[in-house]
């Protein structure tokens, strides 16, 4: 039953070029809008590159205006389902601080291009994120992108709120959407839950 | 703003005894009660080894009664929230078999010793996982050990149908709360989305 070929450990990355980018990008990011503005370029590169999804996201230090992390969406490259620009950005920021619980270092903020799916909604919970700040709505990604966001809580702001998680959206909403629809345009894989099963 | 140190790499790996433990475990694995046992198994050696949460599972054919990878809480040592049994067991099973998409290979199962929480349930959707086998319920882990499930779907099993995956439940249920039990009783932390901000 055992299979000599079971993996065990993986290996996430950021594509080679994220870390350039963000090292040449301008200063300051001290306003949402600002720090948005670098995401937003982020998943554009990204499709630009080829390395991922239309999405990307960063943890960063509000009050300091320091960025703690980036991520963006590496799923088909990477082989790995779970490797939405929220995950990336959150499993580094946590590496980079030492512990799961953020929360326990000081209050941090997540800005994602795109409303967070189920699997990113449920992961900010245990994540020790304060705050979320959203691009494009979860309705845009599914009526431009064509991905499905999941059975989402009907109040999910609310939902994070009982949990000290405190949400704005609509942050440069239209220039995120604007990636989402060049991704629409470009023919690439909306890797979704009907995907195919193999005939064997 | 640029952070010299900002992670660009995260390796999640199974803890050292995994592998040896899962070669020593006796075969057949054919039916979801027999992966069940062994899922459970891994769950309290990770208890009993100090080396995560007491959850455990693994991705398996189950026509093959074949074993692609299994999955153990490493969340505390290996500072990353989001690495739950179940998403751990998903990630290898996604590395092994070189897809982000598991439908693409095979109708495959997921055996998890408790009901996923949200950032799980929602990342079975995205993994092309076909089956969930589950032995405790969300109540359990809730009520036993004091974990938080997140603001899970009213209709959980109905979502994942839609979706065209199957939920099995209360597979050796009273086994996978007695390490839920075990663990309660280990006054080990239990990290949920209330934990402690610094007073900073």
């Amino acid at each position: 039953m055992e299979d000599k070929n079971t993996s065990r450990h993986k290996t996430l990355h950021l594509p080679a070029w994220v870390a350039p980018f963000v090292e040449a990008w301008p200063n300051p990011l001290t306003t949402p809008q600002e720090r948005m503005r670098l995401a937003i370029a982020l998943s554009a590169e990204n499709l630009a590159q080829g390395t991922g999804g239309p999405f990307a996201s960063l943890v960063s230090d509000p009050v300091a205006g320091q960025l703690i992390a980036v991520g963006v969406n590496v799923v088909v490259p990477q082989h790995a389902s779970l490797a939405h620009g929220e995950m990336m950005a959150i499993v580094l920021a946590q590496d980079s601080l030492g512990t799961h619980d953020l929360a326990s270092v000081k209050a941090l903020e997540l800005v994602t291009t795109s409303q967070p799916c189920l699997q990113c909604y449920g992961a900010v919970i245990w994540s020790g994120l304060r705050k979320v700040v959203v691009g494009a709505r979860g309705s845009d990604v599914e009526e431009i992108a064509g991905f499905d966001e999941g059975p989402m809580p009907s109040d999910w702001v609310g939902e994070w709120a009982k949990r000290g998680i405190t949400a704005e959206v609509d942050v440069l909403r239209s220039e995120a959407c604007a990636v989402l629809h060049a991704y629409k345009a470009s023919g690439s894989l909306v890797y979704n839950s009907t995907g195919s099963l193999a005939q064997d």
